[in-house]
């Protein structure tokens, strides 16, 4: 929860000295060289100069150059020495962790992949996982014994762990054929001790690792502090970076209203508090945003809502913007992160009945509170279900920008066909043009995740990045996938179209290729044209979805929708369009992607993605309550991969009244020669 | 889990003597009279003197006739004093029961709709909630405190409740709207105790009322005798029927290998004992077949399966049938009901790893172990996943049965189609009709439920029961919804159809009607032809079955499908086809309804409904292990309810393709007017 004491020193105290000279009213050493570290440890924003704004004071231009080498060379140092393991240091760390479990008199450890709010990006300095192992896919967990550790992994890093991990150190498993309380059960010796950090875990993962553990004849033990930081000497500090507020105008509604709202739901429910540990509900209630992770506007913090509506925000207060806590307001008390701890025992001496999500709070916050002398009450945290619907603002942010996200796709499609007509386009070169695309406009702030551009065998793999190892061109004739999305401050996009390279002709894209990519397309139009009662979960739709792939004995793997926030995570719940059953139902206002997908191993990857948006369905007669979606992204879908003798007539119709509508939104929007690309692009198939 | 003493004494000792003169050999006064009581109790059989059998010896007419005349008796005697409170009788039945509660100190009491085995169907003895209350459905729950009194039941149940229960008693509930659990919140009393019968609650049914018991700062108790069957002098004993082999025709399996094979998985999980409370795993387990309830074929029992294969059934030795010891061999101890406690002490003393079901078990079972020292490892019923997986010669009987009830409600609908044309015919008389059909089978014994026929408006109940003050004539026009189902030896049978009455003119029935009608069997095409990959349940499938409806915002308030046994229970476990979410994957074997349906209140009712067998899918070029649907079922659909316009070729083509079969296979078995009239009936459309 605190800088690292090492990491904080890392600038000599004469770089420091130096560096202060610029004319930074009111900053001493030690803060400086913390913010130092912290816009170090936190991810290369679009405005790298950002960080600079926390400084206070104003810079002349020979300081500013100054602190921007410093904070270059720190980030550097921290590159070369406090990042993923390799086969060289995985060994020495590894024996390292093992001295420090002994020295502690526990028989093991588990590293999760995880940092204190369970999020799908986690600063550097919670990358224990890979430092140890060198595994970096973004799901996993090691546990290390005295004489044996394994690594475990879902299925989609199966192959990338035995790349990146010394399997002489570390057993890799498949998490679904031998799950890590599995192999816990069969190797802790019986009797010993397993530790972990109870930070790092939630409740949930506690009792499942707690049954594992017994069955071995052990016990689980949560540790005080994390042994493997013990031994991570240049382990990088907690990120800072800019909070700033967001706007009304996108947020559509005033955080105070916000806070009264949820307050009330509260104390109707009888709750004195709830522990907010979850950063995108943070910046949500408190309509503020952040920079501490990659691609999510997050402001890494824990809060506590009580029931009269404040909220004490627990976070680093020098990465508040100037203005910030004015703009936060009377009802939010700016703490210092390790107050959380002295605040859950001020609840629990009150024998207040605090609300905690055990699926999500790191399960410290359910023992701090019982030696406290409170039981939590156990419930969803209150923000999720709210921040999911989105208000009419919102909703309109959302629509605004993908009209400009498909303007962006749409020109890059156009410049997509001209190119690869004429020469060989590489994957990442492709991933960038259309950055650039994106990044034209005014409003966007970030891509929305790494961009995902698989050529030919490459879209095969379903989380694939290319790198400049695997980097492909794309050959005429094959399918290229292409999923990408941004962060623009009115809405967070998230598409996915699958091209064919190059001039098509008669007989290319052989049948196979055009049968799967037509059942796909059907699954999404099964889906897009949905309508339901009030009530019905995505895990009641999903099958509508791959029900045309399942016909010819064919599935894909992954879910079909993920919720999608505004301007924040472009994975968030609690909906969920999947296999898995899921008992939230889908409320007007929720964004989901409808992404059904077919994969070829070693030939070819098809997914085609849109955004939706619940919507009630008006329905001459109806006797129900019944919603339906709208369909936000706009960008061509492929003619050419689409078979029409495949489809049915509503659904030739869906696809031409798509198309018409993307011409007419997006065609104001882009340059003449997208504009005649794109007239071609979504004419009529019927 | 005694007869009571009463209703064992209820021949006076001079009649019992009396009996015993007609040469039964070896059966002594007392246990005459618990044979003739425990027979009154059971339903009425196919066969009336079935019980007779039970006597031993060889019994003259003349004592066969005192022996019926005898039961008779008892029986009727049952029906006057025993059954179901009415206005007069409830408040002195409950002024009683609090008496009681007073004197043991308990502020409160459960009243569940409940046997021991959590069975749908109950033998008298467990109606306690229609003794108390009046209220003769399905599933319910009383709770009785010292000054109020509540009555919970389902959507299903709102509008009888009101009609079978004194309200000034019992506060009427929804349970959907306030469960007992958030009234026994509100309303027990602050340090109340609140009592209920072990027997008659599961564990996972115990955890709920303890939190809502725990929310009222009461606390919860296991009362250790029921104080309901303290103050119910005349209740009913417990059936005795007889318990027959189910020969290795129809079972398919020799008992002796299912009990090897469920050993060997307990084996491998280092399971010591399973605990079996539901007697239809129990009867699939052993290939036995009792009579103990109605339309089920039940022998309500105990059993306990040990790691070796071996067996001890707890039952009333009463109940078998000659020979049916043989029948268990040597792996299968009987002993009596009382046995099962100093069972379980044993297996505790012995800190056995033992398995039980909290969804289905008794809690009892539960805490007995607990106090033997041993906390039971919770799990599902060992039986429940093979026994819903049928074998091939399960499987073959079925559809032989199929053939034969398709043969038979042929002949009814067109004895029905000609009747209505020329008469009134009443749903009393057309259930009796259709009856008649069945039980001219050999291999028939009983109905699978009580037939639902409902008429026009009687038709949207969903759960209508028809009776004499009820009963409505089928009138020209008007939708006549008929549900029904038989237990044959080789299978188990439930269909639902639903027809226009009378002579059709030139725009009748109406286009709504027609319009309702396509869309259910759209939803019942899509299910049927649905093809998905292994692992997918019920409720990913649900969807399917519902779209067609959804579309023009209409729904049902019932499940799709529900599990059938092989001459078993017409609704089991595990699988189920729901907007309930479900994990249980539908495999080869799994026999489930196909049940859409649309209801307008009021109006008229339509459902149909075919069973089906999930049978491995082949498809050319399958990337994944497939499933899909056989339909067993065989009956024409009423083609002058469908709106061919509204169906695609390919669902035409399936109901051509349907009725083709039905004609193929139902006709060698009709007459020849029935196979006139089917060839009409089953005629394309396409």
């Amino acid at each position: 929860m605190s800088a690292s004491p090492d990491q904080a020193a890392a600038l000599a105290a004469g770089e420091l000295k130096n560096l202060l000279k610029g004319g930074l009213s009111g900053l001493d050493e030690a803060t400086l060289g913390r913010l130092l570290a912290g816009a170090a440890a936190a991810p290369e924003s679009e405005d790298p100069d950002a960080w600079l704004s926390l400084l206070g004071g104003s810079l002349d231009g020979a300081a500013r150059e100054r602190l921007r080498a410093a904070k270059r060379s720190l980030a550097e140092r921290a590159l070369g020495s406090g990042s993923s393991a390799t086969e060289a240091t995985s060994a020495g760390r590894l024996a390292a962790l093992r001295n420090e479990l002994m020295r502690r008199g526990v028989a093991g450890f588990l590293v999760p992949r995880a940092d204190e709010h369970q999020g799908e990006y986690v600063p550097p300095r919670a990358e224990r996982l890979a430092w140890l192992t060198g595994f970096t896919g973004s799901a996993g967990v090691a546990v290390v014994l005295a004489e044996k550790a394994a690594v475990f992994v879902d299925g989609r890093y199966t192959l990338q762990v035995r790349t990146q991990v010394d399997t002489r150190l570390f057993e890799p498993c498949h998490s679904a054929e031998l799950p890590a309380e599995q192999w816990i059960a069969a190797n802790l010796p019986k009797g010993g001790v397993l530790g972990y950090d109870p930070w790092l875990h939630t409740l949930d993962g506690v009792a499942r690792l707690k049954e594992a553990v017994e069955k071995a004849g052990g016990s689980l033990e949560a540790l005080a502090d994390n042994p493997l930081d013990a031994v991570w000497s240049d382990q990088p500090a907690p990120p800072i970076a800019p909070v700033v507020p967001h706007d009304l105008a996108h947020a559509g509604k005033p955080a105070a209203d916000k806070r009264q709202e949820l307050a009330a739901k509260l104390a109707a429910d009888g709750i004195d508090a709830a522990v907010l540990s979850l950063p995108d509900s943070i910046a949500w209630l408190l309509n503020i945003r952040g920079a501490d992770v990659p691609h999510t506007p997050l402001p890494l913090s824990f809060a506590t809502l009580r029931q009269d509506g404040t909220v004490d925000l627990f976070i680093e207060k020098l990465k508040l913007a100037p203005g910030l806590e004015r703009h936060l307001g009377n009802g939010v008390a700016v703490r210092a992160p390790a107050e959380l701890g002295s605040e859950l025992d001020r609840l629990g001496a009150a024998k207040a009945r605090v609300l905690v999500d055990p699926a999500t709070a790191p399960s410290w916050v359910f023992d701090r509170l019982a030696a406290a002398g409170v039981k939590p009450v156990k419930g969803d945290d209150p923000c999720a279900l709210p921040k999911a619907c989105k208000n009419p603002v919102e909703i309109a942010g959302t629509r605004t920008a993908h009209r400009r996200d498909g303007a962006a796709v749409s020109r890059f499609l156009c410049w997509l066909e001209r190119e690869t007509a004429r020469r060989a386009v590489t994957e990442l070169e492709a991933a960038a043009r259309l950055h650039e695309f994106r990044r034209e406009n005014p409003l966007y702030r970030d891509l929305s995740f790494d961009t995902i551009a698989g050529a030919g065998p490459n879209g095969a793999i379903v989380h694939y990045r290319s790198t400049e190892k695997t980097n492909r061109a794309l050959a005429a004739g094959e399918i290229f996938l292409l999923d990408s999305g941004a962060q623009y401050l009115d809405g967070t996009t998230d598409i996915t179209r699958t091209m064919i390279i190059g001039h098509v002709p008669e007989g290319a894209p052989g049948a196979e290729m055009r049968d799967r990519f037509t059942r796909v397309l059907k699954g999404h139009i099964a889906l897009a044209t949905a309508r339901f009662p009030k009530g019905t979960s995505g895990s009641q739709l999903d099958a509508l979805a791959r029900a045309a792939l399942w016909q010819a004995g064919l599935d894909y793997d992954h879910g079909t929708g993920h919720g999608v926030g505004s301007y924040l995570g472009v994975h968030e719940g609690p909906q969920r369009i999947s296999k898995l059953p899921n008992r939230v139902g889908l409320e007007p206002g929720m964004i989901v992607s409808n992404e059904p997908g077919y994969y070829k191993a070693g030939a070819y990857g098809i997914r085609i993605e849109n955004l939706v948006v619940v919507v009630p369905a008006e329905i001459p007669g109806a006797e129900r309550e019944l919603r339906g979606f709208e369909t936000l992204t706009l960008a061509p879908i492929d003619r050419r991969l689409v078979d029409a003798s495949l489809l049915t007539r509503d659904e030739v119709a869906w696809l031409d009244a798509y198309h018409a509508r993307v011409r007419a939104e997006v065609t104001p929007l882009v340059d003449a020669e997208t504009a005649a690309w794109l007239a071609g692009a979504t004419a009529p198939i019927g």
